[in-house]
């Protein structure tokens, strides 16, 4: 097995195909390269350029000096000489982010394939790609790819390390699809740790770099989008070490449908057959979804209430909007949660609280008026004491701060203290100051109906499915 | 039947109950409504100010110059006295925004709302509520609500004129959600004429507010939120005027779980059976949805292509990313849509474009590569000629502008001239030029997957529905 960390986390990138034309691909993968603050060094290769956007440009993989990993984005019929040259040369590590491999129709694109799968073989080299798009490496600010999404300017690469309570990779296929996890999330707070994009796997596969990152230990949700599994014995395994660590698997498999099978066998020449999938994704406790929010919603759950997963199904809402509380609780249904009436004793510290036109049956209905009294937090910290329930849904708007602001204490201790997991949705998009303080109090924070009350019913499927693995 | 157009387009509007204390809801009411241009006359009425906000303050009822709309901000107990003087006063509307009638436990509060019945009727008075949250009639600009939707500051109220191909209503009980639809769609450049949330609906319900808007003829979808329906009579009148007109109704009925159930007889008295309402709904071509998110989008959906509905449900998928034609098509399927393979013509046209690791089958991967050379706009028009489809799905990336405004000419043509639906998926988070460079060009953005497949599927499912109930 060839090593991953020297492609993950190098000392020095070589780009074979360096331009300084920035609106190419072949120039973007500089520019963005260069615009985060990566402390190794980066030595473009050119054939026709001394100079690449300021730095000194090599005429060949062979003049370089000691280089850990080449990014080659050439035409697919130079990939294979110059990854030879790169193994002559004592790189370890490549990334190939040309097309035109074994997902092209007729036989030059497959044999490609093949010569890159014998070089990598031959050299013991740790190769992802071709057809991919990169990877991103945000502790090391590493972004050697192309993607728009790692443009700089718009946010940091990370989230205030202050409000970090945990960090999550995304690993697909596709590498607009991978970034567009960034792209939805990041704007969430979530901190996400690599993205790795892994186009046709010729040799590398998703599992391998999942595996790699759940050794390292230092993420603690994995993001997956595949086309197909290379090696099912690898993925196993690797699904059966992150259950045991309580690193959920957010996995989606693109290429369920008939025509989307058609499509990926297209893309990467993926094929495979779903109910396979869908046994061997059950058995590693594996969270599957197909929708790109409810996925990144899902990980932001996992890493603000992963170490308090509900014990079961029975939920309690509080609400200050009526007609939002009985939103969520359709939503709890559809998805399976079960919304008892709460204990008399709770309901008993509630109506304290409630106008008479309120109601602390299960939708609580705090009004709004005992909201502006006492704040949201409290009614979430007092459902969640009901014996009868096992996690708390809270319902607030968040494109007004104040209540929210004003209650900001209670909140903190809230997301700190609750033995319970509690989500909050907003019905209102929420203003930016509310997504920093809920991030620094660690609630979770949706603005989907459905994907709060699945996120609920996914931790409790999780924690059922490790408990019985764990049992064997 | 009382004169609704009294209520929602009024000359002068008496706040009853108005406050010069804006942390308050009576402030709250008095600010919202003077922030915003409306031309008619704003009387305050207050037993204890002189003046309340600048404006002169009447110390009752009696005292008012004539006056069309009066809404009431006064605790419950008080409320029939103040609508009987308003009767008196020769006020033919009114609204109730007070909470405490037939929602609260005991007899005191229906007993209220009894009152609120019999003196509407008395004075034949147009009256909303009580335990709504106003109203909002863009056009007028005119805001009689609480509502922090509607501060000012934030978007206008509506946007560009020159964009606006078709307007939207809101007619839901609650007023938090009612006020969340004008929150999420307002900017993704959806039109609202009117928001109106109608509280328990004791004399005037969502049906009746529907079949106005409807008469009037300048509203093109409605969206409803219902918790019951208190007159089916009107409901099946009305819903067959909006079949007919081809205005769709996008409903969602709150409580059709057994908790949701529990949560409306609490917030407004409801009661229903889901199966008689799936029924009642499925008869006039109702298209239901239970994701607010999801009606925002289907509702832009068919202002902009309302006029050129799926024959069927056989779509074509184009995409610049294979992982995203994927996805999309995955997507698709789910909804029930058919993705053909397309037609040996049309691919022998698009093939032209494409580079050898691109596809023209369905999903279409047209590839980075040939977007950057042609644009998107000319494969989806390529697409759309097939005859072996009805719709055209366009994958495209709306973070960085560059693509979509160097093609802004031909998607324009592509929104104006296209007699198949075209709707896009954009897998990154759009940029603001880009919702308006498609806002202007008439196409739905969707942000998230499914609800773009959806609304092909329910567009398809109202042509289909409003064809069969016009034959009769």
């Amino acid at each position: 097995m060839p090593d991953i960390r020297k492609l993950l986390w190098p000392n020095s990138v070589a780009i074979v195909g360096a331009s300084s034309d920035t609106r190419g691909l072949r120039g973007r993968i500089v520019q963005i390269l260069r615009s985060h603050p990566y402390k190794g060094a980066v030595y473009p290769v050119s054939r026709g350029e001394t100079e690449v956007q300021g730095l000194k440009a090599y005429k060949s993989v062979a003049d370089l000096p000691p280089t850990d990993l080449a990014a080659l984005i050439i035409p697919a019929k130079f990939v294979p000489q110059e990854l030879e040259a790169c193994g002559k040369a004592g790189i370890k590590a490549a990334i190939i982010l040309s097309s035109g491999f074994a997902e092209e129709k007729g036989e030059t694109g497959p044999a490609l394939q093949r010569e890159v799968q014998r070089i990598a073989k031959q050299y013991d080299m740790a190769v992802s790609g071709p057809n991919g798009e990169g990877f991103t490496n945000t502790a090391a600010a590493l972004c050697p790819t192309f993607s728009p999404a790692m443009d700089p300017g718009d946010v940091p690469l990370l989230p205030p390390a202050e409000h970090t309570r945990g960090q999550v990779a995304v690993i697909s296929q596709s590498g607009g699809m991978g970034y567009a996890f960034f792209d939805h999330g990041r704007p969430k707070e979530l901190s996400f740790r690599y993205i790795v994009t892994t186009g046709n796997e010729a040799c590398l596969a998703a599992s391998d770099f999942a595996e790699f990152i759940i050794d390292e230990g230092k993420t603690n949700a994995i993001l997956m989008l595949i086309e197909d599994l290379k090696d099912r014995a690898t993925f196993e395994r690797m699904a059966a070490k992150a259950l045991r660590a309580g690193i959920p698997l957010i996995i989606n498999r693109l290429g369920a449908s008939e025509a989307g099978a058609r499509a990926i066998l297209a893309h990467t020449a993926a094929r495979g057959d779903d109910a396979e999938y869908r046994a061997l994704f059950r058995r590693y406790g594996v969270i599957e979804s197909d929708d790109l929010d409810e996925m990144v919603d899902f990980a932001a759950a996992f890493i603000l209430m992963g170490k308090r997963l509900p014990a079961s199904y029975r939920v309690a809402i509080a609400s200050s909007s009526g007609g939002g509380g009985a939103w969520v609780a359709d939503a709890c249904a559809i998805s399976g949660l079960d919304m008892p009436v709460l204990d008399d004793a709770t309901r008993a510290k509630i109506d304290v609280y409630l106008p008479p036109y309120g109601c602390s049956q299960n939708p609580v209905d705090v009004t709004a008026q005992a909201i502006h009294e006492r704040g949201y937090a409290e009614f979430a910290r007092l459902a969640a004491e009901s014996p009868n329930v096992d996690g708390v849904i809270l319902v607030v708007t968040g494109r007004h701060p104040r209540f929210l602001l004003e209650d900001r204490e209670h909140l903190i201790a809230l997301g700190r203290d609750s033995k319970k997991p509690v989500l909050l949705w907003s019905y209102t998009r929420p203003a930016a100051v509310c997504v920093d303080l809920l991030s620094e109090a660690g609630l979770p924070l949706f603005t989907n109906v459905h994907n709060c009350a699945r996120a609920m019913c996914v931790m409790a499927d999780y924690r059922a499915a490790r408990a019985a693995f764990l049992k064997g």
